[in-house]
């Protein structure tokens, strides 16, 4: 699979949002249920978003900018930007190429994809492809024996970290999708969770106290468990609290992203960008801090950076391009957001990451 | 009156608030202006919802859920979780099955119905019908000898506690009913208070000072009148300032209800949610404190009881479930917000009611 | 003429806005722009009435009601209600019966109206038929001679006190009333002028600095002269500063009415409601401090006088329920901001007007 | 060029504002995208404007107006009123006459044009034709020696003052333009120029670090340069932070622009008047002290002045007017902020520009 060139892109698409009403038109309105929309009555989805308008900026100007740049170091990696893919589950239900286009895009624009263990194509088959490193995103499943198997096909793979996602040990109240009607098309699913040992499912309206599955739920002791059985680095993603981001450092979490799930999980937590001050506070640079949700534009990345965050991560921006244009989509996606942050780093006097701090921001509108 | 499976409820009903546009199509519009309308503009029963966005929560992760429970004592009974139905009057206006329906579904829950004094259906025949305890909601009329009669038959039916509102010394400016023209149809009356020595009705912009209605308002001295009538416990509902509540606890009160009667009485009162917390502060566990007033959402049931509560009551909620689908679709209602309370003390970490507390509420948005 | 039973007005007027589209429909839309509109975009216009929602209240229970009143005493008069007319120009523009028709329904509602300088018909005419105590409403004119005769025929007709004006040194910009191309109709004029040596008319757009306008705008030495040319109780209108009412009783005055005009002239300026604290911790009760903007609930004269002023005047809601029903309408208006601000006293458990203070608001929402 | 009479205005243009649909209707949509739009979002292009409604203000009454002027001095000129035409490029784009009728209109009005680097007709005719002083706009460009010959250029065609812009180092994010197609039309370019030696265009979505066209943005450095070029006063346009200005009068600048360039640069940015008070207090008084950026009403000169700044700049307002009018247009706009300026002081009690300071502001709404 070959990159077109970003040429192939039409003109009428200048932002990355540009690209949500193109994948409106090519889904299924089942499918655009389960990508576009969240938990509850959206409002931490939509307030994800919003947030970022409440930091308005500084410009500062006259800077050198003669060596600027935003390449950035992670976890051993060296970025182009600090802006990576966000896992995301079964991405054949956007576009045909699925995972394989977001992998392929991610690489030429020299940064990491995280694939989801819910990803509708086989994690090794992609990890061949991939010409960068990739990190793998995990749910510890009830069937202990099988994540340990999974964490060890990922490693054999060549994935060079985990992404253990923990905010989610059941699935949001996702009312739009079940009014929506939304299932799984025939021929998509979670192919590198085939035979695993599940829990009987559910039924609508379902309790979850007293059941197998909140029993199964992980728990801090999941992490150390997990954390005996590898050594590649793990981050917990859906950190969302300051007391949780020590406790992460103390369990040996290598790397902590803030989210809250896209606003997916719990309806009503606040926006990401705002429950990350604290944590960047706690976290103080001991290991890693990313986040994501509601980024859409260079200027998020800079807010989110000069809060603490050390990169991003997107996940509805590259689905909805993937949807529209294929991989050439998600390359343009990571294209426009470097060039937009590298803007606004020039207009607000910022030659490189380090240099971005909290000074850049004006106080709430 | 056998109870339907839930099955029986469209998928299309994700959540509480989807039973809204169902009621008002099968209500008359007189009907609906009573049921959904609120006293002058509406801005506090607007309010009451809106209020609740305006508390984003902090989720929390890794928690043990293997043995979550929602289950709360509340007076001597045990509830299989915090949510009772509230008093409302009238309800053979909403569906053909009024008070049975709801008092059937409470018991199928495993809740607390609040039966109103102005119940379109005799007190005893609920009672004779009902498995779950009911408490009796009761408002003290100027007759005070009809007033002692009704609590002493309540008594006698088996209600086992009494919720005396303290907030409608006069009905509110019912803007909406007016203007739709509201009159209780034909074969719709408060048979309970048959026989009752009524005040003359009042002109329509009638003034209220000076006349009998205004001479016979309750006041603390009925409170203490009260007191000494019966050994029910008693909950004053309607209250909105700490002063009263400390008032109500020095009067014997057994336990106190943060209300504004769901917007129906002082258009302008603050949100039910924003007069809680003072007065969590001042009751600080004397007697049980519940609260009502725009929870339409399990989360909403988590941040009344971070801020205090030990139960809410949902009013419309219920009544709308009712008008569309009987006692099946408040059991629903039931069903859904335990559900959605059960997802949201997960994901902010809270295995059981009292671990809630004001630490998983992340500032204001 | 004889007010008509208020059973005259149909139904669906169960507020005082109400009044508003039927005003509209009677109306030209050159005289809806001008009693309607306000200046500049009318930001103040909207924010006066706005910022009373700003201001939640807190109810309290079970207070005494069987004396209350909302009767007040103001500079020597004893009023049904702390609610009056404000001085509005032309009203033969919004009713045949003009000025009449209000005079004769404040006179049955037992309250104060006062008469506009612009008023359409004869001022001493207006004090025959009054069966209440009037005041009339002052501009300084350039002409001071005609001035001071002004104020002898008010003096002689039985007027009992002037009201100022001082925030009006020239026309506000009205934008709406030049878009509709407004002018005065035909047969309607501000009769108690008649014969004032005038300034020239201003081109439209015409600056104002350097004028003749502007030198003879009224200054507090103007506020001097007047005071040594009466005994009457002078209260100036308009008063937006805590300086200027400290000032203002310095200089004399007997009553001090926070104001901006009903948005009519600084637009931008704040919210009458907001503007009133700081002046009522100043003037400390030294003299009557009433206030007029955006009131159009009986909640709102409830907040008003929590904050300090001791009676509010309406405008534009009786203008309208004048346009609307004549006499009856502003007859309406009275009594339904009366039986309002009865039911909301008895609801924040305020039993008369002394009661009222901050303890009834709840903070901002 | 005889600028006609202000009565050849329609009378439905009561405020500047209305000229933007007049404006709209008589240019292509392309030119409308430019003119119109901001960077991204145009978040501070919404912004610049909704700030100037958080500032509500305080009237004040009974001020002598005898000898009231907006009349103001600034870097050697005496102004009619602190109201100066921004740099706008292209205005044949928007009107026939383009920039010879902005400053026509300037001189009849008495006040500064600041003439872009990028106008579309030569700098010494327009110098030439102009009847009082202009000031140059001057991009510092990649071109040394050109930029400096322009300045000699200037400088000889009796220019007054250097404006020059130091808050695009880069286009900003134009995403209004891309999505409308926006090119120059045939006929029009910047004509001043012409001849210099350009960087090679760059591709859309280009990255910006490590390009000649970073690698050549103006830094202090360049600042210092200049000022070693010519003795005209300098002004800095597009300081945002408090230490850059500090930085700008070290650096021997003679003004200081507080700007966003009209949302056109970092969306994202704070409005103008929210950056404005702490560079004020940084600056205070050490050099003059302008901003632009959303002022549409007198209210917002006020506004403005009150927090600090000497004087505004207008941009869209009058290139709107130009659009609709030509240079009667400009000069309605120019007059009608005089005159609602005039008529702002004069309802704050500002009788001339020094008496306008914080203390006519009422605190936010």
């Amino acid at each position: 699979m070959t990159l077109p060139p970003l040429d192939a892109i039409p003109a009428s698409v200048a932002a990355v949002t540009d690209y949500e009403p193109l994948a409106r038109e090519r889904m299924s309105a089942a499918a655009w249920a389960y990508f576009a929309g969240g938990a509850g009555d959206e409002w931490t989805r939509r307030e994800n978003v919003a947030a970022f308008d409440r930091l308005p900026l500084r410009p500062r100007a006259l800077r050198d900018l003669s060596t600027a740049t935003t390449r950035t170091r992670l976890l051993g990696l060296d970025l182009a930007a600090p802006i990576l893919l966000a896992p995301v589950a079964f991405q054949r239900m956007a576009h045909g190429d699925g995972e394989y286009a977001t992998v392929h895009a991610a690489g030429a624009l020299d940064t990491v994809a995280v694939v989801s263990t819910q990803a509708s194509v086989d994690l090794a088959d992609l990890a061949g492809l991939a010409t960068r490193p990739l990190w793998f995103q995990l749910y510890i499943q009830p069937d202990r024996a099988f994540t340990a198997a999974l964490v060890r096909r990922a490693e054999e793979a060549g994935y060079r970290a985990l992404v253990v996602t923990v905010d989610a040990p059941a699935t949001g109240m996702r009312w739009r999708e079940q009014r929506a009607g939304f299932a799984l098309p025939a021929g998509i699913e979670a192919v590198n969770l085939r035979g695993m040992r599940g829990l009987p499912p559910a039924p609508r309206d379902a309790l979850l106290f007293g059941t197998p599955l909140a029993a199964a739920a992980p728990t801090w002791e999941a992490i150390g468990w997990l954390r005996g059985l590898t050594r590649l680095p793990i981050l917990l993603k859906g950190i969302a609290d300051a007391g949780d981001a020590r406790r992460a450092i103390d369990a040996g979490a290598d790397g902590i992203i803030v989210s809250n799930h896209g606003g997916r999980s719990l309806d009503g937590a606040a926006a990401a960008i705002d429950l990350l001050p604290p944590i960047a506070d706690t976290v103080a640079g001991a290991v890693p801090l990313l986040m994501d949700g509601g980024v859409r534009r260079g200027t998020d990345v800079l807010r989110a950076l000069a809060l603490g965050a050390g990169a991003v991560l997107v996940g509805r921006p590259y689905i909805f391009a993937l949807a529209a244009a294929g991989a050439v989509g998600v390359a343009h996606v990571l294209r426009l957001l470097r060039a937009e942050l590298e803007l606004a780093m020039a207009l607000t006097g910022c030659p490189d990451i380090a240099a971005i701090d909290r000074s850049i921001l004006a106080g709430r509108a």
